[in-house]
This record gives structure tokens, sequence and C-alpha cells, in this order.
């Protein structure tokens, strides 16, 4: 991939110098930003009055699309002295992953007697200073001192140039895997990394790289620190390892060979809470890390995945360019990647993400059994599901009816699988989240208990024979199970990003909720039609049950849960789910609850106190029952 | 309290003459065990054959039974070398409380050296050795070293008898005040502690006890190291704190006062995790660490409370007679705490009653509902409650009953209430210990969430404003209510019940579920007819719904708990602890759930495999969808 390759620094730096032999040794064009100028900035500058930022803004803009026009062709040096942030994303607009920086870094004394050295200049004290004052430290410059031989500096400039990839990939499981190939397809110069493991993981990373074609100028090792060494500086990797221990394994086998300032972005499921520890932790070291939810799976990872990077800002900058550019795109081609906000904020979203996802899941298992008891097909099922898209498409509706729709010999496959629902952890802690932040979201657990209850099965075939199931007839209609369907998803939703929300206000998270849905439409298993609706709602109301919309929706909904729960309990048929919404929403818009009898009787016996309607002021009231 | 004074320790050692000159000392009857040797020992001991075991019982029953009859008008000195501690075992049967223990302790050869000198004597050596083999360290003995003067060791003893306390209590809140008193009443000499606020927390300790009679002979501190420098070693201080940071604190200032073999007694609702964590690092600095469950409320405490301790049980031992005599007592007068098995499964067995609470009460708050919503009054709804009570008695069947009736001018006091219901953390607790274990508590996470949501009141007001309420006519006679909630409250303890049981395996604990259900039955908030029968169906069945009485009873409740559940779900009623135990039950007793398809979404997004129905081997199987 071609680079444009700046070189920056304050007036006397060596700038040119550099920048010249550079161009020279890789046989590339060269440009002084100075020689860009518009007559305009010429004549103040000759006349002695400094240029503002305005002044500057065109001459960046003319940099910046020089660039542009280069890299068709080849790769570039373009000198500037870019000291201000707002520069360097001027100059590096629309082309951050081509653009290298290179900072050439001295002391205040040691420029001033260079350039007092130099035949024909001198520099007044006062406007070296002013420089240094203006100068905006870069994150993601490679630092070089002026102190060395300009021969030495052009050698160190093309030692990273040439051999170092720009981002590394730690661990190549099946998402591992797909990322590092997305990456490489998209044009970035990657490192890729895979433990060795006599007799069961030998080779990995080496097989890998030569079976695709993508990865043919991607760098492969099985040493850390080979593979940390492969890497420019501030060298940013990502680790996609297991959740738990093996990550922080892993980052201590990989911090003896980390730098200051390089950044570690953990794309694993991590507990929101270890993603905080870690960062503190590393942070210690100078080392920053990135806690970064990943949601697709396999093929999600290798096509685009939605990606929810959260931590520092500002360190999230550094590894934007290449999380954005491997996501997946919204419908106006906007990458499903957003900066979530600080510590495991990311982690935290993702790991809602998968909670809401067992809710869908689990819902679409249960209208499945509801029209498997109406009598129908797997096949007959599936085309119900398709009549479905037009209303309430979804991926998962849409995998569901592929495995619908799939034969196994003579039979379906589905009738063949063990209905036992395994789960990996996201599910349990988002359950977790609920009960320690307060915020009741039932269908999250529902969801995953069911999945428990699915595991005793031993005990449930023991229980079928012991308790007789007493059924009636099922009289439900496939617009009342779709609209009960819809429903419990309005539901899920609503409680999924009050989770999140309720979570931001207790960590003092700064989340945008629409942003949130937003990269929740493409990439993600739980992208939807109703996903891209609540990109508007969220703008205008964090609470979705709130929204006008979506109060007339569940108000068109309402009869069909009633009706399709009603009579799935009365013909002893599981839908806990369906269920659930239902018994959350009655309960939700009820303004006068039974929870009055709870406080009273936690006060009989524990003396724990209550409330009086009559006393507005809060007071905490003892009764001598 | 009178006191029987043991003096023990091997041959030689000079108990005689301590236990004659603490007699003189105290003016108290001093009796030399070995003057009550029946015949035939003394026969046996002059022919030079050595006593064995069965020699022996008799003769440990003889002292048994002189000791408690000294006990009935005063206290008495008895020596005897009660080496084993089956013979202690049998000397202090049923006297526990009342005894003490003084163990003369020297090296080998300080005592053959002494013995050798007396006049008259000479000991052999391997005679000693054999006394030494035979001696078993007792645990609760008060150790006197015998290289001090005769006059010294009896200040010692004095000291220890006279004034110390036996068993210490820190921490004076409703609970530790009730058990303070519980313990007076029941003839023990404690120690009480409060820490002192200035302004705020003044003389709480000293006050405590002028202020009841019963605390005449406790001794009041306000300093912990006096506090713990008056309790009788090894030393047995139940903290009563607030759990969590609170406690770990308490015991960071205890630690400096305390000596090898002291026992702590955690009586706070502390988590079963943190429980294990202070045994093993107490266990360190080889302080005991017990923790135990209470369970009662303020009136409980005082009156009896249901005990659940956990940790090691020998330790246990130690404090057993303090806390089976404060305990309540079932319907055959036991006590009403068992042992309940090692590290914290004391308080996760407490934790799970406080969930198996939450649901309880949940349940009465939702049958309370339903009433009222077809227009009872509370007063009649009482009389509905009182007329369960012959099928359904429970604690807080009663309190709720109380409750209903109770007026505030010319309305009921519960009309009066906030329906905003709290908690305070060991329903969150059973929460996550549910989604950790993998065994669904449906109703208590059900149960938890329903308080959540009830804090919800501003939402919930503008909810239902913003939703209209579509309420048809509830059509329930009491029979079925009645029928419904006993349907669920045998979910409730079917799942609490295996949630303990799956505790039990996860962390090799070994509990008796039965005897679990058995200090169930008094004392405790979640008391009732049904744990009495619980009982014997622990006795046969882990597994309450695999047991035939069960059996048959929730197949005649079924039909009831479908009824009121499909009638309350179309009248936008909100009881989401019934709902949930029909829901959980229907998934239960399903041989075939349709967990298949979740199965089968997981492997076509993320490859997780699936097992086949057509194959036993289990073998996992991945489709390429």
């Amino acid at each position: 991939m071609n680079k444009a390759i700046f070189i920056m620094g304050v007036s006397g730096c060596g700038k040119s110098t550099i920048g010249q032999l550079v161009s020279q040794r890789l046989k590339i064009p060269f440009f002084d930003g100075d020689d860009f100028h518009p007559q305009s900035n010429v004549a103040k500058m000759s006349s002695g009055v400094p240029l503002d930022d305005e002044d500057r803004y065109g001459w960046l803009v003319t940099l910046n699309k020089l660039a542009k026009k280069e890299l068709q062709k080849s790769s570039c040096v373009i000198v500037c002295s870019a000291l201000k942030q707002t520069y360097r994303d001027i100059l590096s607009s629309d082309i951050k992953n081509q653009v290298k920086w290179f900072h050439l870094v001295g002391s205040f004394e040691q420029i001033l007697e260079r350039v007092n050295n130099r035949s024909n200049h001198f520099m007044p004290t006062d406007l070296l200073q002013s420089q240094f004052n203006t100068l905006e430290q870069p994150e993601d410059a490679f630092e070089v001192n002026i102190g060395l031989k300009p021969e030495e500096i052009v050698e160190i400039i093309t030692e990273e140039l040439k051999m170092k990839s720009e981002f590394g990939l730690f661990g190549l499981g099946v998402m591992g895997k797909s990322l590092s190939r997305n990456l490489a397809q998209k044009g970035f110069n990657i490192s890729i990394f895979n433990r060795e493991v006599k007799g069961t993981e030998e080779n990995i990373a080496i097989n890998f790289k030569n079976s695709h074609k993508e990865l043919q100028t991607a760098q492969a090792f099985s040493d850390i620190e080979a593979f940390v060494n492969s890497l420019q500086t501030p060298r940013r990797i990502m680790l996609m390892v297991n959740a738990g221990k093996i990550t922080d394994m892993v980052i201590e086998d990989l911090i003896p060979f980390l730098s200051d300032g390089d950044v570690l972005i953990d794309g694993g499921n991590s507990n929101y809470l270890d993603t905080k520890t870690r960062y503190d932790y590393l942070k210690e070291k100078n080392i920053h890390f990135i806690g970064v939810g990943v949601s697709g799976g396999e093929e999600g990872a290798l096509k685009g995945p939605s990606i929810m990077p959260g931590g520092n800002k500002e360190i999230y900058n550094l590894v934007k360019p290449y999380l954005e550019k491997i996501a997946a795109k919204d419908a106006n081609n906007a990458p499903c990647c957003t900066y979530v906000g600080e510590e495991g904020s990311g982690h935290f979203v993702k790991m809602v993400h998968n909670g809401i996802e067992y809710v869908e899941m689990q819902l679409l298992a249960e209208v499945y059994t509801i029209f498997k008891m109406i009598g129908y097909t797997p096949d007959r099922i599936a085309d119900i599901f398709e009549s479905w898209k037009l209303k309430a498409n979804s991926y998962l509706l849409e995998i569901t009816i592929d495995i619908l729709r799939k034969k196994d010999g003579d039979d379906w496959l589905v009738n063949k699988i063990v209905d036992k629902a395994g789960n990996k952890g996201t599910g349990n802690w988002a359950t977790i989240a609920t009960a320690q932040l307060g915020a009741p979201s039932t269908l999250i657990a529902t969801a995953l208990f069911a999945r428990f209850t699915s595991f005793y099965k031993e005990e449930r075939i023991q229980a079928s024979k012991n308790f007789n199931k007493e059924v009636l007839e099922l009289k439900l209609n496939n617009d009342d199970v779709l609209n009960a369907y819809q429903f419990a998803r309005i539901i899920n939703h609503y409680q999924g990003i009050k989770l999140i929300s309720e979570a931001g206000k207790a960590y003092k998270w700064q989340l945008n909720l629409s942003e949130i849905a937003r990269i929740w439409t493409n990439g993600c298993i739980i992208r939807s039609n109703f996903m891209v609706q609540l990109i508007s709602v969220l703008k205008e109301d964090d609470n979705i049950l709130a929204h006008k919309k979506i109060i007339n929706q569940v108000k068109s909904l309402k009869p069909s849960i009633k009706k399709v729960v009603a009579n799935c309990i009365l013909n002893e048929l599981a839908v806990p789910c369906l269920s659930d919404s239902v018994n959350f929403f009655n309960a939700y818009f009820t303004a006068n609850s039974s929870a009055n009898i709870i406080q009273a009787q936690r006060d009989y016996f524990g003396a724990h106190t209550y409330q009086r309607t009559d006393d507005a002021t809060g007071k905490f009231y003892h009764t001598n029952w």
C-alpha cells in the first residue's frame, strides 16, 4: 500500500534535509509544504505578519489533496511543521490509513544552536519559543531524535517504513482468523500471531498466511518477541483470545516486549469489569488498553462486524481508522463502529447486545414451538417466517428460516438436534449486571434460565412421565403470533437499552444510545428492521416506551400478546419470554402496584421502614404492627 | 451460673494439688476422679492390668452424674486425666455450657523429673510415654503451664473463671441487641461491644446493659481491647455488623488483640464467597472463622432464631452449645440450628432462605392484588387469608393478615404505604448465584426484578397514562387463587432447594437438605406448614418434584394456576411470580423442548456445534448451514 510520509516538527528541526534524503533513498517524490502557500500567505509572511489558522486552512487542504493525488501513483514524502492536531487532521483527512507521521524532536537549546550555526540563518529566541508553545504532541507519530546523524535518521525512518506492520493480531481462533483476513483485504500491513503447542498447535500462523492470498504481505509469527518487534510504534495489537484468565496471561506474556504508548485492543468477550481492571493495571505501565466488543460471528468478522470500542477516547483515535475500515457499513455507508465510552463500556454494550440476542433467539424458539404444537412442519413454519420478513425482518429470523428448511435425509435436521442449549458467559453476566444495577432486564434472565432448564434433560424426561400434559386446543392465527412476537421484541429492546442507560448513569459513561442502535443495524447478530427504527426513536427519547411511535405499536400489539400467552398457559406450553414480556409490561404500566404489601411485610419483621403516600417529603416510617 | 471445673492432664502433671487449691480458694467441693472407680476397676489396676475404654465408660458416666448433681447446688472442681475427646464428651454430656476445662501442660522431661522427685513415687518412662501418646489435645480447654508456681496457677485459673465471659457479641444493632438478650436469658456470661462515635453513638453498650435486667451480669464495652480481654480463651466472638466492607474492617480491628485458636462467628448476611475468603485469610493467622446465617428478624433473634452455621465442623463444636441454646425449637423441641457444611455454606443457605422469602412475599402481594381487583377490601382479604391457614399457613401469611387489618384513621394503613419495595442484597446474590451455578431459580429473580420495577415509580405513572388498561372481568374464586398460590409456592421451594443442592455439588459441601428444611420450620421468616412437610419429603428425595406426595399435589393444583394466570394476563394484571411458576413448570415437564432451535442458531452463526438425538455418544456436530 502506498504511503504519504509526513515529516513534521518545529522550525529548524531539519525536516527538509531529512525529507529529501528519505525521498532519494526510497526513490519517491518529495514535496516541501512551504512551497504550496497561496500568494496571499506568501505576501503576509513577507511583510512580517504571522499566519493565523484561517490562512493555513486552504493551504493544508491543498497539501491533503496533493497527498491524495500522489497516493494514486506511489508513496511520497511531504514536509510540514504540522504543529497542531487540527492541522494534522486536515492533512490526513480521508487517508488516515495511508499516512505515516515522523516527528523530528530535539530540545529548545539543541534546535536554537543548530539553526544559528547554519549560514545565513538567524532565529530569534521568541520565535522558536512560540513554535514550542504551539506544538501539540502527536499520539501516533514515530519520534526520531535530531541528535543523530542525518544518515542514521534516514536509516531509522526507512527501517520503520519498510519492515514494520501497522497492526498486529494476536490469536487465530475462528474470530481472529476472520478479522485478520478482513484487515488484510482492506489493504493494511498486518502481523499475525498464534502460539505454538507441539503436537496440537503447530505452524498455525504461517499455514494460515499461506492459505489465503490476501495475507501474502502479512507477517506470521509464533514467537511473541518477533511478533511485537515487527510492528510500527506505537504498536497496535488486537487480542482475539479467550476471555478471562487467558486474556490476563497473554497480556503478561506481551508486557516485557512492549514500549510506552503501545496500544492493546481486547476484541474478546471480556467482562466489562475486568476491562476496567486491565485498563488501570496497564496504565501504570504506560500501555494503553481499549476494550472492544465485536459481534457478527465468523462471517461478520470476515465481511464486516459491528464493533463497540470503549476506553480513552484519544487513544481510541489511534486505532479508529483500522476498526472503522473493517467494520460493517450501515444503510448510509457509515461504519458500524463508534466510540462507545470510557472504561469497559464497549464490553458492557457488547454484553447487553448478547443478552438481547439470547432473548431474540428464545422468542423465535417459542413461536416455533407454538406453530409446532398447532401441527405445522418446519417447512411450513419457515414459510410463515418468510412472510414475516416484511414487518419483522432480522438476521436471526433469516437464519432461522434457513435452519428450518435444512433437511437431513427424509427428516428435517432440527428434529435431530438435542434440545440442550449452551451458553458462554455473556448472558450470565448480563443477568448479573441486571441484579447489580437494579435495572430489571427480566427477559435476558428468563432467556438464560430457559437455557439452564433445557439442560435438565433427564429431569425433564422423568417429569414428563410424572405429570400429564393436559392440552385443550391452541387456537391462534399467524397474525396473533407475529404480533405477540413483535410485542415481546419491543420489551426486549426497551429493557436492553434501559440496562445500558442505567449502567451509563451508574458508571458515569457518556453514552449515545442512538449511535449504539446505529452500529447494531449491520454486521451484528441482532441487526433488524426494528433496530433501524430505533436510531431515530433514541434520538428523541432514551426510553423507547415513552416514544409516541412505539407507544402506538405497543397498543396495537397488546391484544395479541395477551391472547397468545393466555392460550399457551392453558395449553401447558412453555413460552417463558413471551409470557414474561407481558407480565413485565403489566407491572410497568401500573401506577399503583402491590409493592406496598412487601414494604409492610419488610417493616413488620425487619423494621425496614416505609414511605407514605400522604407525605411527599419521602420520610421513612416504622409501625409497631 | 454454676460451673463444673474439670482439671485435666497426664499423670503427674499436678492435677490433684491444683484442684484442691482451686476448691479451697473458691470454697466449692473438690472431687478426685480416681476415687470413683468401681471395685472391678480398682481390682484390675491393683493387679497391674491397665484399664481399657470399656472399663472406663461406667466410671466416666458416674463422674458426669456427679457433676450434674453438684451443679444443682453449686460449682465444683473435678480432677480427671480425661486424655481422649471421647472421655471428655462423656464427662460433659448434657452440661457442655456449664463445663470449663483446664489443661495442665508440661513437657515429657518436666513431668518425669517432677514425678520422680516426689517422695514414694516412681513412674516408669514408658508409662508416661503411653500417657502422652494417648493424649488428644482438647480444643476448648484453657491451658496452664505447670512450670509456674502452684499459687500462680491457681491465680490464673480463678482469674479465668471469675472475670471472663464465655461469649462475646460485637455490634449492637437491631439483631445484635436481640441476640445479646437471648444469650443472657439462657444463662450465658457474655461481653457485649458497640463502638463509640462522639455525638451519635455514645454509651450504646453500657446503656443497653443497664436497660435490661437479664444483662445485669453482662460486661459492656466500647473499647475493643478491653472487650477481647474480657473473654475466656479460646474466645468466641459473634460479629453482628453490616455485611461487606464493615465486616472486614471489624475483623482487622479485632485481629491485634486475638490469640491463636480464637473463634470469630459472623452472624451477618455476608456473601458466601466473602465468607470463604475470610475463612482462608484468618486461617493463616490461626484464627477460626464460622459463617452463620441467622433468620427471624428482631423478634426471632430475641425469642429464638433459625441458625445456619457453616465452616470447619470441629470448630463449630466450640460454639455449638451457645447457638443451639439460643435457637428456636422445632416441633420435637430440637434446636433450629444445625451444622450446614464447609466454607460459606451457612451463608449460602441463608441467602437462598432469603430468596425463597422474596418469592413468598411477592406471591402474597400478587394474590392480594387479584382480590383487590375483584373489589375486596383489605379486611375481606385478611378474612380470606385467615381461612387459608388450614391448608397454607406460614409466618408470612400470618403477618400479612395483621398488616391488612391495620387501620390508619378511617382507611387501611396499607393504602397509605408507597409501593416501592427495597432490597438489601441477599435477593441479588441469590439471583447472581443462580446465573453462576446454572440452576434456574427463576422465581427468585422474578421477585427481585418485581421489586426493581416497583422502584420505577415515576416511569410507571407516566406509562399508566400512555397506555390504557383494558380490563375485562376477573372471574376467579377463592379456591382457585389459593390453589394457584400453593402451586407457585411448591415451585418456589423446589427451585430454592435445587439451588442449594447444586451449590453443594459445585462446592463439594456435604449438605443434608432435610435438616435444612427442619431448621427452617421455626424461628425463621419462611417457616410454614409446607416446610414441615418437606422434612420427610427431603429425607426420601432431593428433588421434591419427584416425590409422590408432591406430584399429586401439583397435579391437583395445576388447573387452578393455569386458570388464574391466564385470567390475570387477559385482565392486564401483573402477576410475575404466579406466571413464572407455571411457565417454569411447563418447561420443566416438557421432555422435548424448543432448545434445539437455539442450538441450531448458535451453530449457524457461531459454529458452536450441537449434539444429535440419534447419536447417544454425545458427539458434537457442526453443519455448514
